[in-house]
């Protein structure tokens, strides 16, 4: 399987035949499907696909694939995205001062578990440049404060765009995106260091604690304009008790926080997540 | 293990020499322990422990147990509750028109599982009837509206009089008791069907669904007067996905329900439960 | 939704436009897709999928789907089943003297979580009588020994016939079936009480506690004429501990394995389960 | 709680008083207790116990802790183990060719979360001999074949001694231990790449995927002479579907490796593993 692939997402209103045409357009021009998953979603009758197939032997160039997909989507109505597995897309980590989620991801890329290139690390604060360093990445250390904030975000963006950077995962960031920086670069994935929608906002372990919860979470989603509201891509649990005090969450919920973001940006990566209607189909 | 056992619930401001003191009290007139589990609130300075131990040659008599130990448990300024294995407590399952839980209880109790007996079933609705006619357990139908819930509650008190109720089930109830009723009966176990505190009150999976969630969940908690805010026994979490409908969450979420009543009303049953602050220690 | 619809499992050699010809045949008669799934195993170059798609409108009979479908799949050297949601498959319990996977499926067939009729139990003991007759279900109480078994297996056989069962479950039957049975009847779910391939055979429960492992399963499996060595369908775990005496691990082994069993029979039952080489592909 | 703590680890035939008796032994020195969990194993007679307390105020010397305990001890024909929480035992890391169990121990003990010291880290392979570098750690390459593993195994013990180690934790080392190195040095911990004891010995996942399962699973445990049959301290699954390869697999298993592994250490350096009848009581 080293042959590069294509890989679809697309969605559009449910009608007789959606599946045949699109495989018909892969097969004809004699594309292997290697994967290819569809889902129905009946309340919206909205139909949604993932199909990935084998460049090997496509008789399409890949701006023809695009230009002649552009038509068949156009009369179908379709929101569509192509793919090339070849095309590694670039990320951005941004951190504060925890590095576990940060190490977590700088070692499964290194692993080659993760499909991507990691040239730029941004941060408030300059605590973890050291493994910036260590890793050899590009690492900006802007403060931000109340006053700092749109000054900062204008210079965050025109690193995005030096560095040519398609995805930012924060990390553990710890600070809120404003509406202008959300609508001028819109793929953002966070952790959010409890099980959503429970404990949205500051200090989520500490208010578990003193709810009494059994069992506490993480949830990596992307990032809309509303506060932990992004669409939903995954979720892991652990179980706590009585034992385990408040920082025994922490120290316990770093390990879902870090899994739960590791598979969020691996789906992503693999074009594995389309999103619509504030939720996300994960084809997995 | 035949021989009927002592359990001892107890929690006191934290000092040196206690975990002695009250192995000591059991020692000291032959008891042998066979549980001991405790633990400190180092928060609150509290300690906390759960002491069960073989009736076996045990040189006091049940009451002069009470008696003696409540000399101790004032000396230590102690809350304290004393269970023998051989009392079943009475417990009244109350049900709406879902059967699944009720039926998970009942086929637990019969299996021996769980160390209660259930002589009443009381429901708004008739629908289960049959249920409580197949286990021969009386079953009192007492609908409720607006007008009639006080008076209602009312009865449903004379009942757990007369029945002599030691703990209520709220086994998908679906209705809110009111302050009244709760400050008359205190011991009430609920199971919610959500991951609390994410949505509480009404239609929690239509709103999990909506929210795009990818994990669900139930919380058995007791109940207090603040709605879904009660100290939280158990609680467990299944998988969905995009393929799952509200539906499906609804589906899934049964399993989840039942099993996390079943553990928090066996564990409550055990006396393996002990509530402070809001909060509970589960000795299991 | 209500419209019945048509469910095509497939397996055949893999090559180009596999997709494309089979999702061809529906649309061109008219089918609605409701879910396609596609897996394939490149180890040994076989595409497996499932589709099902809407009966309503369909301008295809029953008969001529699997007629005209026929031709296709032989130019393709495939593998198929065709289902349609409103045949309900008739199933038989077998069961030995444990109720809670016998208790468990009949629920959820009572539910409408189970399409399927289940006409038919069948007992080496009469323990479960009661039950069969609670559930208005034929039991048969066919005691099993060295001596008898090759007699008792042809009776069971002409049951099945006579009852025109097409699937049987080992709800705990606690009995090996002979390759002759098996030769003469081959769809048959076991549910085996331990994590396989740990423990198989007899007494997986004390032989865990024995080993002094941390989690114990229950596997859902095919059976075939090498024991506990079927495809598996399904497997589920939980948690124990030196607290938890062997006695414990059977009572805990009970929840696994009625969620592990009920959620095989319910995927063989929606077709979903699609068996090749010793292994399942689950479309879930 | 910064004070230091010193831990009671004992095991001894069960009869009654014992709680009262040990716990006497630490009040009246003003020991106050901040852990204090028993278990009795029934099967056995066999009463164990973990006992935590603060020396702050403590009236004995450490070395004075252990003389007048084994007076106790020897009256009660116990085993036991005492040992205190400023003493930082040190641990080395032996591993063959993949980073993921080393890099997680490692960013663990630097977060704070393994009170231990790592001054070496022995290898078959110089892969990861930039790791240890990184983290200014002792690395040395001590090449295994037939003919050399006896020598080996000897400079093994000898840098051991010379490194004053506690203990060892085979983080996917790949090599069997001599019978002769396990009687010599007898406090190992690995972890091995499958729900034990299904899949002793080599190549686990590639046997669990051809087998067929649906979960999969890592095991740490100490090392005996029997291979793979060891105490289990700590065990953990993650599932996998036919959409899993064996090399996902592999990848989705060094995740649980490596989180199974860390607890166990974690666990056996908070001193809360007691190991008798070759399985393992954990005081969490």
């Amino acid at each position: 399987m080293s042959a590069p692939t294509a890989t679809l997402l697309i969605s559009c209103p449910d009608q007789q035949g959606l599946v045949a045409k699109i495989a018909h357009f892969i097969a004809t021009h004699h594309g292997n499907i290697i994967h290819a998953d569809h889902h129905t979603d009946f309340t919206n009758q909205l139909f949604l696909s993932r199909l990935e197939w084998s460049l090997e032997g496509f008789q399409l160039s890949r701006s023809q694939i695009g230009t002649q997909f552009s038509e068949l989507a156009e009369s179908l109505r379709a929101n569509w995205q192509l793919h090339f597995s070849d095309c590694k897309p670039r990320m951005s980590i941004w951190v504060s001062k925890q590095d576990h989620c940060l190490l977590d991801l700088l070692w499964r890329q290194q692993a080659g578990d993760l499909p991507v290139e990691i040239p730029l690390i941004i941060s408030n604060h300059d605590t973890l440049q050291p493994i910036a360093e260590q890793f050899n990445i590009d690492f900006y250390h802007l403060p931000i404060n109340k006053e700092s904030k749109a000054r900062q975000e204008k210079q965050q963006l025109a690193l995005l765009k030096q560095y040519n950077i398609d995805l930012v995962v924060l990390a553990k960031y710890m600070q809120i995106l404003s509406p202008q920086f959300i609508a001028a670069f819109s793929s953002t994935i966070n952790i959010h260091h409890s099980f959503l929608p429970a404990f949205p906002g500051a200090n989520p372990y500490q208010r578990a604690y003193k709810r009494g919860v059994k069992i506490i979470g993480a949830t990596a989603h992307y990032v809309t304009e509303e506060l932990d509201e992004g669409p939903i891509i995954e979720q892991e649990v652990v179980r706590v008790s009585h034992r385990d005090s408040s920082d025994e969450f922490i120290r316990k919920g770093k390990d879902v926080e870090r899994s739960a973001l590791a598979r969020a940006v691996r789906l992503h990566l693999q074009n594995r997540v389309l999103v619509y209607n504030h939720r996300t189909v994960v084809f997995d």
